[in-house]
This record gives structure tokens, sequence and C-alpha cells, in this order.
């Protein structure tokens, strides 16, 4: 397989992140990918390759052993986890997808503000920002709530996709400084996040700044 | 189970397509949901029931007979397809799949577009409006070049989830007049769509502007 990769994206690190808790990182060629900052407002030229195998354009983009382009997060991750027999998805599949949802929609949320950060300042829009801060706080408070589907932690066990996205979705806030700590206020999540972030998985692949050429 | 539910987004669309083509919609409670115009840019009130079943408090959401929110339209026609049996899938999961990704990132350049245009107008960029129409016209370049993929037209034989995607992205696209004509220089994907749309799942749900309170 191939994955068009970046080190800054929580959406491609969920597919790095999958790939290494089911053991089939190494089967994955990984293909560095460049963006320019003005990629959040305007068309950039791309990574050889990219826009010929996906044509949103759009990191990650896993290539599977038969040539199939899925370019989006969440259908590389469902075929990382047919390969994988499941372990993914694990025993309960609505509940775990109900979860995920919310995580992945909060890394939207934070990628949107991404976006609005790098337009020129005068068409950035604070209300627009504010929509995706209350976005935001609303999945953390209901991912808090249902903490308890928050299992694995630190220990051997290999996490679902929802626990993943969650952990991942953390770290990102973490991660920039525009981002507000999610720890005020969750305690069952923080304590899950603190031994979940020291997973192998996280730790190699912390998120770093994407090159821009 | 139960699908909060707007006539104007194409993401909503596709689980409501699904639905119908696989003899589930009847076992759909539908809750109409209202949008300020400002929904772009702003925080808005939301339907009753919506932010509290999927705090990313985003259409569709569909909450399963179990209670659990899907708030993704790709993990909401996914249950579907579980119900089916797999008729949404089809014979060729990965294949299937990478032709869906193109057509659902097309919809999300057309929404994304969508809500740039509802910002106050000096907060308008139009490089990013031309982002999204380079991504959508490689989107249907692409979608041409597989058009052998979509062989569900007007006959009865149920279609995959990616040909039903395909079909509503055209369908956005001759819908909203800031959009181009997407037949230009694609004559299969044209000759395929002017069957498809007639399908009774399609002139069901054509688009209709959303109620604003």
């Amino acid at each position: 397989m191939k994955l068009f990769w970046t080190p800054a994206s929580p959406f491609t690190r969920k597919v790095s992140v999958a790939a290494r808790e089911i053991g089939l990182w190494d089967e994955i060629e990984i293909i560095q990918t460049t963006w320019p900052l003005s990629w959040g407002f305007e068309t950039v030229p791309f990574t050889p390759g990219l826009a010929e195998n996906n044509p949103v354009a759009r990191i990650p983009t896993l290539v599977t052993d038969a040539g199939h382009a899925l370019g989006c997060s969440t259908l590389a991750c469902q075929h990382l986890d047919r390969l994988s027999g499941g372990k993914l998805t694990g025993p309960e599949p609505d509940r775990m997808w109900s979860l995920y949802a919310i995580a992945d929609g909060l890394i939207e949320a934070q990628i949107l503000m991404r976006a609005e950060h790098l337009r020129p300042s005068e068409y950035r829009m604070e209300s627009f920002l504010q929509k995706q801060r209350d976005r935001i706080e609303r999945c953390f408070d209901a991912i808090e709530l249902r903490a308890e589907e928050l299992q694995t932690s630190g220990d051997t066990n290999s996490p679902n996709l929802a626990e993943i996205t969650v952990g991942i979705a953390a770290s990102y806030q973490d991660w920039r400084d525009w981002l507000g700590n999610f720890r005020h206020g969750r305690p069952a999540l923080t304590r899950w996040y603190e031994n979940f972030r020291l997973r192998p998985s996280m730790c190699a692949t912390e998120p770093a700044e994407t090159p821009e050429a």
C-alpha cells in the first residue's frame, strides 16, 4: 500500500496510528507530501502523484495493493480494518462509530480553524472561528460523558478507531497554541489520555509541521 | 431510526436515496431541521434534539434503533448497508469506495462553496471559491474516466453507494446556479445521469431550500 502523508495532519495520523496498532505499518510505503501555507485558500501545486491518484487532492490518500485510492481517512482506516479482520471496529460497531463520528467532527473543526488562520487576516472571521470552538467544546463535553467507552489506555490491548481518534483530537488540541486546553472540567478524558498518549503508536506519530516545498 | 434532515443538503440526500433504494425509508422517522443562513459562519440555534444527539450539530445525523447517533453521511449509509446485507456496497468494495470518495469529496467542495457564498461579501475569497471549482472539475473529470463503473441507471437494479453519490453530486451541480454545467466534455457521465436522475429515489428527493426557522 501507499500513503500520501504529512506529519501535521490529524486525519492522516489516524491512518498512521491505526496501521501501527494492527501491525500493518510496515506494509505501507509513505509518500511525504508538501503544502504551501496558502493551501487553506487557494489551489496549490500538488506533490506529484497525489491528484493523479485522488482528484480531491487531499491527505490522507491510501492506495491499496490492488491500486484503489481511498481519499478519505475513514475509508482508509476501514480498509485496514478489513485487512485485520475487524480489530479496529471491535464488538459494538454502531456504538464505536457513534463515538468516532464525534471525535472526527471535532478534528474537522480543528482543521477548519487551521485553514481560517491561514487566510489573510482581513478575510478571517472571528465568528467562524468561534463556531468551530463551540463545536470543539460540545464534542469534548460529549466525549467526557462517554469516557467509560475509552477503555484502552497504556496497556497492550489494541484500541478501537474511536479511541484512536479521540486520542489524536486531544493531541492536536495540545499541539496548536490557538486551541484551548481540553482538560478543564473533563477529568475522566484527561486521566485516560495521559496514559493513551504514551502508547508507542502515539509517540511515534507526534505532530510536526508539514514541509512547504 | 430517526434522521435529522433537510431537503437542501446533498450529504443528507445520500442517506435518503440509499434508504429508499434498499427499502428502508419507511423505517426512518424524519426530523426536519431549520438553519438560519448564517450557519456558514457562526453558531446558530439548533433544531431541538440535534446537538443533544450529535454534538457536531450537523446533518445528516442518523439515530439507530439502538439509540446510537451516526453524525456523518458515510457512517449513516454504512449502517443502512449492514441492515440490507451489503446491497449498497456490492461485490467490489474497495473499487466502489474509491469512486465514492471522489464523489463525496466533490460534494464537500460544493458545500464549502455554499458556505463561502453565505459569508458577508467582504470576507469572501475568490481564490477559495476557485480552489473548490478546481477540485470539482478534477473530480468530475476523474468520474468521466471511470464512467464504465456507473452501471445502474434507470433500470430496476439497485445502485451502489458510489453511483448514488455521483448522481447526487451531479444533481446539486444543476441546482445551484453558481455551479457550472458538469456535462461539457463528459459525454459518458452525462448519458448515465440522464437516466439515473429519473429513478424514483432521485425524483422523490429533488433538492429544495431549507427552512430558516
